[in-house]
């Protein structure tokens, strides 16, 4: 139940382009506030696959009725004004939302490109999402802007589990122990390891092999390499 | 010490759009690896005020050769490989980074816009990033990838608190117990209150504006309103 609000764009392309952000997060509802341009081939180019979401938004006169339903209504603001309005970054204004009832009707709007939203809009407004842009170039493009926040608004649907880092077995403790006595043998072989003197070596290979989580399989390859290398030993002598 | 490398990027808009992307992020090192485009009027037209990132950009042949010195190279990747790869999600991706000496070299590694990375440039990464967008429309521009890691830097630099909701002072327990006994007057002057009969509507209203965390200068608002409606009626009985 969350939309995109968009007031007087003047770039079709920005519109093309806020709409793509838009549906690769999943958030297909866009509705216009008397855009300044026409909504033609330049905005379906740049909609990429999107162009459904443009094609299906809702046309407004003004931006009391593009909201009128909304329980929640969030405004992007570039600058901070003078009035203190409730102010949030965008990862805590997904975090309000959250708090809704799910079928609670939110709007989330962008201004004019140039200009931002005014203060009349500004203060129909909720809660105001500030991107937190680098003070000294702050220009961020208005698709750019919505894309920012879709993307907090999924973070915040999917796991936020990090995607596997692998899918195969650690190896346990005994198999690693086994594998640091036979590179510790292979390793006195090739006279690498002196064991009167043995040093730090096998310790920071151990400390190297610990970080490095070793998975059963990668054991396997390297006991695997070992062997081989002792084989040829054996050939060569 | 972080460089945005984008390797064989077709659409010289898509240059500018990311450079513009970076500066507003605070990152302004940018490496192509062999564009297949000419990077000229159209690039530096999306770019808006981040031509400097584009005249400054490293030029190379080989992604070798533009994370040579690089202590950790992360890979944007829209797919998850068939040999599970270390993945995460660009704020993870940041946290890694945060882990680093803070003068590491870090490459974040962006490839051709229609095929993505392709496998032999993925195993040149240490990790991989993966944006959590919807499976059914993954399809996201490559200007707006590199917008979202960097904001993700940006945000793990910035205090981690929200802009102020208020710079006043909230209003005392007394301020705010005075407001209510003023109000509770005017009620039952106005005859809205029966004292006799008052039910719950003092509580609610208690209620709403312990939830509102009122400002002692909107306590005195309030509080002068409720004293020109006192006024009004003694002029007029």
């Amino acid at each position: 139940m969350i939309r995109i609000v968009l007031v007087e764009t003047s770039h079709p392309g920005n519109i093309g382009a806020a709409a793509r952000a838009m549906k690769t997060m999943g958030v297909t509802r866009l509705a216009l506030v008397n855009p300044r341009c026409e909504i033609g081939e330049e905005a379906r180019a740049r909609a990429s696959g999107a162009g459904d979401v443009i094609a299906n938004a809702s046309m407004h006169q003004t931006l009391d009725e593009a909201v009128a339903n909304c329980s929640l209504v969030i405004g992007a603001s570039a600058r901070l004004r003078s009035l203190p309005w409730p102010t949030a970054y965008p990862r805590d204004c997904v975090a309000r939302i959250a708090e809704l009832d799910s079928n609670a009707a939110v709007a989330v709007v962008f201004g004019p490109e140039r200009s931002g939203l005014g203060n009349r809009d500004l203060e129909r407004c909720d809660l105001l999402m500030h991107i937190p842009t680098d003070p000294a170039f702050s220009s961020l493009n208005l698709a750019a802007a919505v894309q920012l926040f879709c993307y907090e608004l999924r973070l915040n649907r999917v796991p936020p589990v990090e995607p596997t880092i692998s899918k195969d077995r650690l190896a346990s403790a005994d198999e690693r122990a086994r594998l640091y006595a036979h590179l510790e043998s292979m390793l006195v072989a090739v006279e690498f390891l002196d064991p009167g003197n043995p040093r730090q070596v096998m310790r920071r290979i151990k400390r190297l092999c610990n970080r490095s989580a070793l998975e059963a399989i990668e054991v396997n390859i390297l006991r695997g390499i070992l062997t081989a290398v002792e084989h040829r030993l054996r050939k060569s002598t």
